[in-house]
């Protein structure tokens, strides 16, 4: 086990549980500034390269020629919590795309977010493909064949011309290579392709930096953060880690989670990327994580306002069904 | 790091998370027979003692003078799902203590069982207190206080007369001291003792065989495993390991899951208790770690039939939102 201690879970004043990890951070050559655990070793990234799988969207210049708003974008760089604004926004970009969610491959599932699922629940209906957290995701996809006149039905599977696109810049931004020896299925029915974390944190420094990235790619990843950091809210929702942190950081930071504990973040004025996966899976962990990794990384940037939101996110108090003060979900190192 | 690899979770086909852990088995004398991790280290044991703290309702009497049904008894054992045969039980045992909702401590959610939960969400009700997974733990004591002629209020507080009774039977059933030193805050507002994972095993082997039990204790215990033995469904509800397991094994296997990744199980027949933390505190890797660890232990016992039980909970397959399988959890060692 190479795996360090990431995070912990307190009760009673002892630690509950302990989340284990591993960590790189590295620059936009590729160069592991920082390797905490088996950072070469491969990982889902799943949902965490959803901004990297839309940089065709807006390279090919489809995004523009669809008129694709801000909010639009960022939602295709989502994992949402299914709230009426998601909804909408999924639609108008299937409707950019002249679709309709019977077009969508992602399955349908109940909004993560818990008032928009009670909402759906007490309007008598079922939730719609509409709602699952990848809706913009797949409507970026569609929108993406729409734009080049291509029949979208099966733009999941890894022969679809989208999806080979897409998959190219994966490889391009991660400098890894997409095979069927890599590769996974999400819960979306995308595929998901296992990378060196090391890889996966380099791309997200591209990502912020551009360098290193192909000329379009860079400005296809500049359009990308502006539009996530003016509508921090599509790309995740009410009360969630990766919208509150760039609802205040804006382009200064940006971060994205993925399923199974997986965390990205850029900080472009560092030059740095960030890949960190948690052991078990466990999301919170990579929350905590990274929010103490990023306060430590950038902390000749951080006003003490900033200092004061990182510090939050990196230790949270845990309440029961009262509202009692039961523990806390805190970075390894920080009791 | 003494904690052992319990369970995985896999996509396709590689390993996408890990879960580290600790198994204490022991027999009724406290012995440990198999120890894997540090079983001496304590943990919270959170919901898997509800069958320890029902002991004084069915010692003292109170439930034989109140009328309580194996379903109630079964509720007052249970972290049910709120599904609506759950929460009529529970309403059941508050009007045989002559109270009603407004008498619970534990604090309302919204039911764990996700179409009950809707089910709630469409009748344009919110959830009670009576949804809480913990509401028959509750009405229990309440019911416990009924009986004795003393006021309910406050029940869940360390000092109250049911709660030393509740407590003093843990003491007993574990031969540890349960006092403000080892005491946490659960979910529901009662408090919960951190002790070490053997003495938790070992309350268990005592369950099962009553031995080394005081005669009260030891015919309660029967009766309880009777009651949920009969009343599978009450314990955890639809889909739910430990409703599936003893719906299966009857009075063959007792278990109970706490949260934070807490399993305890009573073998009668070996003789055995059983408890098991995940170091994460995730229910899943507890949950295919027992199955896998009774299919072993109990060898000898099963039938073909009982084996393909725990095979099928000891390695769970993961589909998506398309029903298409992407991986599965299942117990270390199985790959």
């Amino acid at each position: 086990m190479d795996d360090i201690a990431l995070a912990e879970v307190t009760r009673g004043g002892r630690v509950e549980s302990l989340h284990l990890g591993r960590i790189a951070v590295t620059d936009d050559t590729g160069r592991v500034i920082r390797g905490l655990g088996a950072v070469e070793a491969p990982v889902f990234p799943r949902s965490t390269v959803k901004a990297l799988l839309a940089l065709p969207l807006v390279e090919t210049g489809a995004a523009d020629r669809l008129g694709l708003t801000d909010a639009e974008l960022a939602l295709a760089c989502a994992s949402h919590g299914g709230e009426i604004p998601h909804v909408r926004t999924a639609s108008r970009m299937l409707a950019a795309a002249g679709q309709s969610v019977a077009c969508l491959e992602c399955g349908a599932h109940w909004p993560s977010f818990e008032a928009a699922a009670r909402a759906v629940a007490s309007d008598g209906a079922g939730p719609t493909a509409l709602h699952n957290n990848c809706s913009g995701k797949h409507a970026g996809l569609i929108c993406l064949a729409a734009d080049q006149g291509l029949d979208p039905k099966g733009y999941v599977d890894p022969a679809h011309a989208v999806q080979r696109q897409v998959t190219s810049a994966l490889e391009m931004a991660t400098s890894v290579p997409h095979t069927e020896r890599n590769r996974g299925l999400d819960g979306c029915s995308m595929p998901t392709y296992a990378i060196p974390l090391s890889a996966l944190a380099t791309g997200f420094a591209r990502f912020g930096t551009g360098r290193n990235f192909s000329s379009g790619h860079a400005s296809a990843a500049a359009r990308l953060r502006s539009a996530v950091a003016s509508e921090p809210f599509m790309v995740a929702g009410s009360g969630r880690f990766d919208t509150t942190l760039m609802a205040h950081f804006g382009q200064r930071i940006f971060c994205k989670m993925g399923a199974e504990g997986v965390m990205v973040a850029a900080l472009p004025e560092c030059g740095l990327g960030i890949a960190i996966k948690t052991s078990d899976g466990a999301n919170r962990a990579a929350e905590v994580a990274l929010a103490a990794l990023l306060l430590e990384l950038g902390a000749p940037l951080w006003s003490s306002a900033d200092q004061e939101v990182l510090h939050g996110l990196s230790c949270q108090v845990l309440k029961n069904w009262n509202g009692r003060e039961v523990g806390m979900v805190r970075a390894a190192g920080k009791g």
